[in-house]
């Protein structure tokens, strides 16, 4: 049987209402009987100097022997002197495209009910550089890159994912009316990309279109992918038209194979350890993590399960507008498994 | 009488439906006896040297003497070695601030019924600076400029603008988590405006986070201000949310007092010269120049003519599901005056 032969994963659980929503995913995985022996890590405590952040080294060596890893939110400490968790995490292990599949729930009413679509973000460059100087006083600036490897390699992702997900169409989002350069290089990456696939419709689309259609008409939107900030407005925005960030999963892709699934909610610090804190974003992630494992039939019952669960709206958590509490909801998905 | 004094404005009306928009928009203030006297001006047809675009050095100077103009859409003829239409006026007039007032017809359903806001745009640097290069063979950079003085000046323009319009909040919009030194020396200088407008409300919101919530509860929003890229977004974003470009009023302000306002949807070249043409999104603009000229009654009088007629529903024109021609819709408005 593969229990005898688990997969090991590591886990971040994170701060705040982490471990809560962490146990939720050890159970409802138990109850599917997922192969899965966790490895779980913590933020540390002090500056690891082989990070330059709170994350220790050991735990990134734990993601990269593993190769997937799921990870609960975490609060970046305040101080100086060292790096966001999030852009270490990134940085270290080369997670060149953040994935977020985005879907109406079935039953959960928002003012759209016809959202389903995939954006597909440049993690690594773009604005997020981190390269900034004050030229004069008064006068600073800010340097996007856009490199043609790390265009390409997340062009070729989307349209991979695109073609394994039985998707239709790959929207190249930009802003390349204006940064002629950088997003003309992006731009000229994904086209290259797309003559390989010739099956896959593909479109450009201009950034302030692309958000003003989005609030529209989301129905017109399949994949998209685009440069690193346009993707970290836009996920959050498609996350807005179905409920929020505590509804959408999310998946980080890295150099050689690596997946670290992610809720990319806060840690939400007020509710933390009161047994209220929705666990979904973190389900539906750990479900995008089992598809990567390939895990499809595993990932196809947590996710059916979690969605009824959501539809029938008898176990709702307060963020839904219910009363229920975590454990009572992880119940309520475990019992249909 | 006003009549005997009339105030002079530039017009640009434009290309594509441009002439047609413009012609409703001089119908409609020639119904309520607004004192202006217009002076228009059309894209030239070969490249002006002092220029460096199709735009006559004449035109400018027609909007730097009269301080007041009205803009149809401008198709920006392809080729090389010229300017956009669109940046040579910003950059020529030094028009710093884009305002775009955004709030739900009464009438005119779309998924929102509660919007009621006003972006106020960075027109000037940012990203927008044209400064873009190749590194080396696949590394290009673009820079986002940011200066204390543009930052002041459009801040300034906001409290103002909040103060003058009755608003009660102005939201900077940034993402300083990442771009600590540009967008964090855009919040310095909004702080440092704030404090002398203890009157207005001041919160500082990450522009992912914005747009989630914007597309959740627009409500939650009042004045928003910010650096020239996100302004681009979230402008269509909240164009989006209301029923499109055609219905939202733009206006642009310059040193030395000057407002252009314009349309900011296109110049729809496949329904050009069929009397088909919204000229909605044209007179509301122009109804903000009014507003800047202090001449509120007309403004109120225009606004309230043409709100009535598209929450009446019979005459709307065919992107607002009617069938009305332009010139029908147009009467419609007028007959109110
Ligand atoms: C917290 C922040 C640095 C991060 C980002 O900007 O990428 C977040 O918004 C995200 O989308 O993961
Ligand atoms: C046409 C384009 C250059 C322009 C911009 O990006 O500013 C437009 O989107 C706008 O908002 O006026």
């Amino acid at each position: 049987s593969t229990e005898s032969n688990p997969i090991r994963a590591t886990l971040f659980p994170g701060d705040g209402i982490g471990p809560e929503i962490a146990e939720s995913v050890k159970q409802v995985f138990s109850a599917a009987d997922v192969p899965i022996e966790w490895e779980e890590h913590y933020v540390g405590k002090e500056i690891d100097p082989r990070t330059q952040s709170f994350l220790t080294w050991e735990s990134l060596e734990s993601v990269r022997r593993n190769k997937v890893g799921l990870k609960g939110p975490m609060a970046t400490p305040i101080g100086k002197g060292h790096r966001s968790l999030n852009l270490t995490l990134r940085k270290e292990l080369n997670l060149y495209a953040n994935v977020r599949p985005c879907y109406s729930l079935p039953g959960y009413k928002t003012r759209y009910d016809d959202v389903d679509l995939v954006t597909i973000r440049e993690n690594t460059e773009g604005e997020y550089s981190g390269l900034e100087h004050q030229v004069v006083r008064g006068v600073v600036e800010s340097l996007k890159i856009i490199t043609r490897q790390a265009s390409l390699r997340v062009a070729e992702y989307a349209f991979h994912y695109a073609t394994a997900h039985g998707r239709e169409r790959v929207s190249a989002i930009h802003k390349a009316n204006i940064m002629q350069k950088t997003d003309g290089l992006f731009l000229k990456c994904c086209r290259e990309v797309a003559e390989k696939f010739p099956e896959i419709r593909y479109e450009e689309v201009v950034i302030d279109n692309c958000c003003m259609m989005l609030v529209k008409n989301p129905a017109l939107f399949d994949v998209l992918v685009m440069p690193n900030l346009y993707g970290d407005i836009i996920s959050d925005l498609c996350a807005g038209l179905i409920g929020g960030l505590g509804l959408t999963p999310s998946c980080n892709i890295g150099e050689g194979g690596i997946a670290l699934a992610e809720a990319v909610h806060g840690s939400a610090p007020d509710i933390a350890g009161k047994n209220m804190a929705n666990p979904t974003a973190l389900l539906l992630s750990a479900v995008t993590m089992l598809r990567h494992l390939e895990l499809h039939d595993k990932a196809d019952r947590i996710q059916e399960a979690i969605l009824k669960t959501i539809a029938e709206g008898k176990y709702r958590t307060g963020d839904l507008g219910g009363t229920s509490t975590t454990t009572e909801f992880t119940k309520a998905i475990c019992d249909k498994l």
